[in-house]
């Protein structure tokens, strides 16, 4: 993913634009200096600017209790290429795997955060918790992106959409329509 | 869209295959015999069964007071070919517009709301406001699917996402990968 690893800030008014198609988002956490991947399909924009993030992590997952006492995460984006670990990080927890290890992906600093971003990710959005207000009721944490990121790479990279069980769907074809709407 | 009218009941519980890849949606209301629609991208799964789904309409939207006041609405899941018309109801108001007459789409009475059904739509989703908490801070709501149904056509249909500014994204090929998770 060497193309991948070079990356540029990213207006955090175009937020919406990475997360509103509904990518398959892998979440990055770290507390006492141990790092942590989950997968994620559950998350909508639900403001532009600040961009803010409302998102289900079920407390069954090893995530759970971190960002409840770290208050902070990265959702990394991952191409369609890395499908095959984004389905094996679903389906291990961090609670007995080091997920950085054994699916070799290269965790690197943040700018906001210490929750640390992947690099083979095409975008990387690092978030603090700033509601939980929802989150005994409906497992749901609100975000604030504070600082984006995403690759300098000029080849297309396609998302991954989740429709359950294993199944995927990749982005397909581009298409624009007039519009007045953001 | 003759083949697309004929439908049958989806099952509840796989309701989140149907929203999970983050599809644009079409939002159709009812109130005092007058139906409206709207676009919605803001959109996700809280829960598989129940399911149950949160969602943002702006209080800038026609939609947001008829949803507070009803308490219901339909979610209806165009395939890509409806992209013109989804646009062009993201860019009109119900306030001015009978977008069902202006958009040239067949309403059909719902079987548990009396919001009607988008009929050129391959899936519908009938929705009961459930929590309106967070509709103060976030214009969020939560909805409780009580019935779904979908189209009978074997023809495969293709969701499509926004990534801003008229930009769309179709579904394109299809994979699945051994996973333990639904």
């Amino acid at each position: 993913m060497g193309q991948n690893s070079k990356k540029k800030t990213f207006p955090l008014a175009n937020v919406y634009q990475l997360l509103e198609p509904g990518p398959v988002v892998l979440v990055s956490t770290s507390h006492k200096g141990i790092a942590n991947i989950m997968a994620m399909s559950w998350h909508m924009m639900i403001e532009f600017e600040p961009p803010l993030v409302a998102c289900v992590i079920s407390d069954r997952n090893f995530t759970f209790n971190i960002i409840k006492k770290t208050k902070e995460c990265v959702i990394n984006i991952p191409d369609a290429e890395l499908a095959p670990k984004v389905v094996g990080i679903g389906n291990t927890t961090g609670a007995k795997v080091d997920k950085f290890k054994k699916f070799q992906l290269k965790a690197e600093p943040a700018s906001q955060v210490n929750a640390p971003m992947i690099t083979e990710c095409f975008a990387n959005l690092e978030c603090k918790v700033i509601d939980m207000e929802m989150t005994p009721k409906y497992c749901m944490f609100i975000l604030e992106v504070l600082q984006a990121w995403i690759t300098t790479s000029k080849k297309r990279q396609r998302m991954i959409h989740h429709s359950g069980n294993g199944n995927f769907i990749t982005d397909g074809k581009k298409f624009k329509l007039p519009s007045k709407k953001k």
